[in-house]
């Protein structure tokens, strides 16, 4: 029997895990930390830690179809190359298609990891059955995906999608990118955050604790509780996103629009603000025609889910590679 | 020998032309008005205008493969159903498609203008052999089309591309639409006759001739002489495109850019300061690379040339409609 195995990279922990030809269990999952944490661990490469990660899943057969990998940071998924790993030092330009499948001598397909959360939504989770869709993921950062006629947006080198780094704000805060105004910047758990410590430091009143830095899962924990610094901070987010929402419906007409990450967890105090945002600032009711709005079908595991799909889309029959 | 009938329809004018199977040059071209403009006239519907205007190009021997036609305004192409036509009084939810296609008996396809035009431009104009192309038409309003992977980007309803209603300045200036802040709003033919209006009001000195109404064509003249204000006008205006451009390029990751419409005849008065904004704005230096920018190849003429575009990619070989 044929395989597929996925791998998740992340800034500080790889998984891999490997799954039957159709199904969304997986038969055998490992994870590791990306880089090597105990000084006396000879393997000290995260690429050789990747490899040997896939290695201990390895089906006894032999018997795989593709290896796909979800990657954080801009990829070209055309290459097969890791331009940068933002949080994995000295990773730039990684042609970890090419390494991958000279070591494992099956086909190897990387994505972008908001990316390929579009895609497994889109096949296995909350978008099921949609042509036109639109993932955004609010966490630390906010990362886009999105499905154009049963496609994934990719662009010229790979690079689309980053819905995160749109701007809301004209000479706004400072976004990671270091541009400013970016809705990442104005909306993202970590603008949540610099939100509040500086609304605290104005002297406003709040239950959150003031032994622990100040954190979007704080900020949320407390806003269910009442704080009414917290609900606003929550409530200010979510208006910024759904502004931005308004305007991905104009670019992109989607038939429906999914909320990941762990910021959406905070519920109606950052969605109920956020979808009367986007409808308020839609330029015409027809946009809103039948569409749906959702909260991501898949939590942690949507990096797993998400190259699963891409490994299956690419190679449905174990054989050929999809244009 | 087989034909296509391509047909523009513009708020105050209709024109229609048959071409051959393959070449840009049309065989026959004819033109009327929208509405009827002679009391005398005894044909007042605009359905029947552009019914008489496509049946007095009609070949002789009757061989055409499919009629296909630009609209403004919203429309669905999947249906053929023009949504609205804002500057033909009581043109809503028009069935052109099936009107067309049971009085001629040939297939009809429907596309919004500034989606055609961008499609006119990549199968023959500026835009040929790119795969990811962003097209903005800077006119009285503004209006966009996008092409991923050698696709027209029409979204769950045919409404997408909507590129002009974007927002570029929170609580900026109303917008046609009733929205504020839009791209449209700010950096239009209308919009900078607009600021300019409200420049001149405030007693800023200019040549402009103070007794004809401000334009964006007098604008643009009186910047090349020089003009101080309506130099400072335009670059404002390219200064907004180039920053949402900086977003476009983050969503779509484009190969090239095409600028279009009569603003943008305004030369390097315009486009200087927009590419410079681009540039500044954009994330990463990736986005740039091997990045084309340049303007529209088609003038006056692109909305017959877009409906071509449309009716052969559509019926490339007269009988199969391509998914």
């Amino acid at each position: 029997m044929r395989r597929y195995i996925a791998v998740d990279i992340g800034g500080t922990q790889v998984r891999a895990a490997c799954y039957p030809a159709s199904k969304l269990k997986s038969i055998k999952i490992a994870r590791t930390t990306t880089q090597a944490t105990d000084p006396e661990d000879p393997v000290t490469s995260p690429l050789e830690r990747i490899q040997n990660l896939i290695a201990s899943i390895w089906p006894a057969d032999g018997k795989v179809c593709a290896i796909s990998v979800a990657a954080p940071g801009p990829i070209n998924p055309y290459q097969g190359i890791l331009v940068e790993a933002p949080n994995i030092p000295g990773w730039i330009n990684v042609p970890l298609q090419q390494n991958l499948s000279e070591r494992f001598k099956v086909p190897v397909v990387l994505g972008n990891d908001a990316n390929l959360a579009a895609l497994g939504e889109w096949k296995y989770g909350a978008g099921k059955g949609h042509h036109h869709l639109i993932y955004l993921t609010v966490s630390t950062g906010i990362g886009g995906g999105v499905i154009i006629d049963d496609r994934l947006l990719l662009g010229a080198n790979g690079l689309a999608a980053e819905l995160g780094h749109t701007t809301v704000m004209i000479d706004g805060p400072l976004c990671g990118c270091g541009q400013r105004g970016h809705l990442e910047a104005v909306a993202s758990g970590t603008a949540i955050a610099n939100w509040v410590e500086a609304e605290l430091s104005q002297g406003v009143q709040s239950i959150l604790p003031i032994d622990k830095p100040v954190s979007a899962k704080r900020i949320s924990e407390a806003a269910q509780k009442g704080d009414k610094l917290c609900i606003a901070a929550l409530a200010r987010a979510g208006h910024y996103i759904g502004r931005a929402l308004a305007d991905f419906l104009h670019i992109f007409n989607p038939s429906i629009v999914i909320i990941g990450g762990g910021v959406s967890k905070s519920g109606p105090l950052l969605l109920d603000p956020m979808y009367k945002a986007m409808q308020e600032h839609v330029l015409n009711p027809h946009y809103l025609d039948g569409l749906v709005l959702t909260t991501a079908a898949f939590g942690d595991e949507v990096g797993l889910v998400g190259a699963l799909a891409l490994g299956r889309t690419t190679y449905p029959d174990c054989r050929s590679k999809k244009s």
